[in-house]
């Protein structure tokens, strides 16, 4: 899309090494669902959904074929390309200047400097505190070395990575105690943890989780949690952002940057904690590709009540690599369609609405994220005005 | 509308065979309040509603006037022609191919049969789990009696019906224990039902309701569940799908499909809930024709998350035979206009819209229910691919 | 806006008498923020929402102004004009017939009186029963001295005010006890509110706030109740109307308006509410300034189930009298745009949209809070017909 502003990923996970097996493997990187049907219902498969239209529509010219061909020709074409080819391809055609890699996935996936290399482009860490805490827990002798490992790894993590990410969602819901766990009871659940879990097992106590996020907060990088859908492990109920509000307002004076991910269907209520709380910010990532062809009627929604510097776009793109094409081409036409039809009726000037898409586009990320060698990616002063694009960043 | 794909309704009521009395008795169905002051105040009766307006535009023409034309006008004319008339005209102009009627409301309704008879259709019957109970428990003599007249009376569904129906929502809330109960739990809660209730009394007891539930789930029939909006005898936001996920997680190994009714305004919360679990299936029937000019708005989010395949149309249509007509009409303007505008800007191909349509009109419905008699109502294979156009069903 | 019919704002709040301080003063009107970070990242100031958007569209002209000139120019032009003549040009160009003001929030704001002189309008006044009561508490010598204060102050205001208003959302969450508390508890709280309060604190006692509220259903008077998002003082999730469900019912028989303000996330819900009980009628007022150029989307979602003669036109303007003008254009373009999409498309015929547009703007406020005075607020009887455009009024 010639003139679009440059693409921040502020939320991303590696691609596949070796590429999925077979229609079924790479189905199963088209859904959230843990288990598929064998043989799915007609109209039940991955490929039947939003995701699976956009990918047809998005990704088929990038290999050469035409919009909305077939699964079955798509997967074929794919093949004969191979993955390295397939990667190279999708990575170079999504626009996308900088990737801020979560790297806290399991799977055979490329490091953020693979992406980096492959792209073309900038690529940053984004350290998962949950797989940190099981990476110290897998190695520690005992609970002194365990607290240890993790203070390390989290002192460590603030040089190397630009940010932290939290599935305290997952694990624990979001209607968690929002207050900082004294330090005798995080020894108590430490020392129960270790003494009870096998390695590889994934931390889930509340205690330990809030231990880590409180440790994040205090460190100053931008925390980003996830909030609102994602696969069945998590109740979606207990993953509305507003279950936050207690821990958004005990962090308020810290001023951490806290970054709320994904946030559908609540993304309105992630909205109003964006618009009162100074240190809120949201993004709608995994939404993008999922929804669709209704990107914009969902970025509508968000962009009713957060303050236009507050949203960031992300793909959360795991596994495939179309889905940086799918996530970067959708989020270019709803932010195009939404603010063009405002602009069109006069409600927005043209160069506000300019302006509000470099922001959203990247130029928030940039700013919020540090990533200073960026050429265009700051946001001019504009309606802002004088005051405000100058003076010392305040959040990180 | 020419060319729109068969409808079937998966869930609908009777009739009235009498047709309401006056003004005020069809007013009465057209709104889920209880009570409606008598004078309303300008603007506050059924007819000033969506549901007013749609039936305004879309039933007077079927009567012979002009759409729009004054309620009076309206009913003068429908009193004119006689709810004989009236009910055939209305069923007949439905487009409706199939029914699938839950039998379990009150009233002096037409049956299956004779729904069947005058619109020249299908129709089957869905049996009402709480309904079934309650006349269990009308003729039993002692707990061992009302428990085996369960049993039976389920068991005979099996062999006539093609699903059934729970309204947990109204009677328990969707925040109900999800595990089965045990048997002698069952007994000693059907021992105190028994005991208290006097006959006509509805099921309220969490206990048995859910003990009904189970017992559904094992028959393998697809099973209906009241989510969202209704009459003010529930609490709305106990009434939230995402509430249902346990119960969601602990049927999953069954396979019985759920359907998902209704959903306002938790929609996409249900949609979420069907595209993470395999047997979870979304329907709005009553939504529609109460939304009115906003069912493509509605649709459209539906369309989010929920797999194409997994969403089914119904009209929810009780009492008054109109309420077919506003059902399916609403419904082929909504799925038209929102899949047209996709393919008018590229989203979707017009081919995949096609086929869309075709499943949540009737093709879905009849894979599930088994209405194995219908011509034209199965989709056709299309990106879905050969693998899934065959093989068993895997869900009845 | 040529043609549109009188308007009634049904919630709002006086005007700052002496204008606001500087930029940040101003910055400080424009969002429900506590705590604003200076400097502000960019897109992250006031000015940077749909509000200030719609604030530099709407109210520069009035000021002789470009739509959408820098925040600086208008600023200077605003300093230049002066406090007193801005808010004359704003009050005369919002086109508002009436004010309905509540007057219990702190602040050196212009009066009733002083707003409809300015404005050449009619105002009038809403009783806010938290004030009430820390006024009855701020002179009271005990506890017997305060609950006749308040009994005396709630008895006054019948025959001043036009209604009352509630902030129990702020101060207890909608999840309150929904009966009326007996006198001897309410005594008992009374004694330890008054023994630990100093002057000047607010009400958050439940038991005092639900005395409160079933003093003034026991009136008839409408009583408004603050529902959906605000300040950072409030936990959005605590106030879903659909928390009032029980207190709704509980109050139905008494047969006082109950106004459910604002609404936003959750106005779905609230037109549910409004649809099945009698006595409920729904505002958005706070949501169409705040959403700016999404207002007709979120009206166009309000009049989903809501009966159309029991939404209500305000703007709860506070502070600067510029809010006035945007929750009025962009009410009236909502309203235009909503209804006339509908009418284009032959969903709704234009005399009804006409109607109903009068409706909303003031004629159903008009009824409800008895502003007989008022020339043209009466809707004309069309669709409901004679039967409900007359006879005696029920609800108040």
């Amino acid at each position: 899309m010639s003139g679009f502003p440059p693409l921040v990923d502020q939320h991303c996970h590696g691609v596949l090494r070796s590429g999925p097996a077979g229609r079924s493997g790479f189905e199963s990187c088209l859904t959230e669902a843990h288990a598929l049907p064998r043989p799915a219902a007609p109209g039940a498969s991955p490929f039947d959904t939003q995701l699976g239209f956009a990918l047809r529509r998005w990704c088929a010219p990038v290999l050469g074929l035409e919009p909305h061909c077939p699964p079955e020709e798509y997967l074929l074409r794919r093949a004969e390309l191979g993955t390295a080819e397939v990667t190279r391809r999708m990575l170079r055609a999504s626009g996308i200047s900088a990737y801020l890699v979560d790297t806290g996935l399991p799977g055979a996936l490329l490091t953020p400097g693979e992406i980096a290399e492959t792209a073309g482009a900038e690529a940053y860490e984004i350290v998962r505190l949950e797989r940190l805490a099981e990476r110290a827990a897998d190695t520690a002798r005992d609970v002194h070395a365990f607290l240890s490992g993790v203070s390390d790894a989290l002192h460590a993590a603030t040089r190397t990575a630009r940010g932290f990410k939290s599935v305290v969602a997952y694990r624990c819901g979001l209607d968690f105690e929002p207050a900082p766990p004294n330090t005798s009871l995080v020894r108590t659940h430490a020392e129960r943890w270790l003494t009870s879990r096998s390695p590889g097992d994934r931390l889930t106590d509340p205690v330990l989780v809030r231990h880590l996020l409180w440790s994040a907060v205090r460190t100053g990088l931008p925390l980003q949690l996830h909030t609102g859908f994602g696969d069945p492990d998590l109740r979606l109920d207990r993953c509305d952002p507003l279950l936050l509000t207690d821990f958004v307002r005990a962090t308020e004076a810290y001023g951490t940057p806290l970054v709320l991910l994904h946030c559908y269907p609540y993304h309105r209520g992630a909205g109003y904690l964006a618009a009162v709380f100074p240190h809120v910010h949201v993004d709608f990532g995994l939404t993008v590709p999922y929804v669709g062809a209704r990107s914009g009627a969902v970025l509508a929604e968000l962009l009713e009540l957060v303050p236009f510097g507050k949203l960031l776009f992300s793909t959360d793109a795991y596994g495939l690599p179309e889905l940086y094409v799918v996530g970067a081409r959708l989020f270019e036409e709803a932010v195009s369609g939404v603010t063009g039809e405002w602009v069109d009726r006069g409600a927005w000037s043209a160069p506000d609405a300019e302006r509000v898409t470099g922001l959203i586009a990247g130029g928030s990320a940039a700013r919020l994220y540090g990533l200073d060698g960026l050429d265009g990616l700051e946001g001019s002063g504009g309606p802002g005005g004088p005051d405000v694009s100058d003076g010392p960043r305040t959040e990180v």
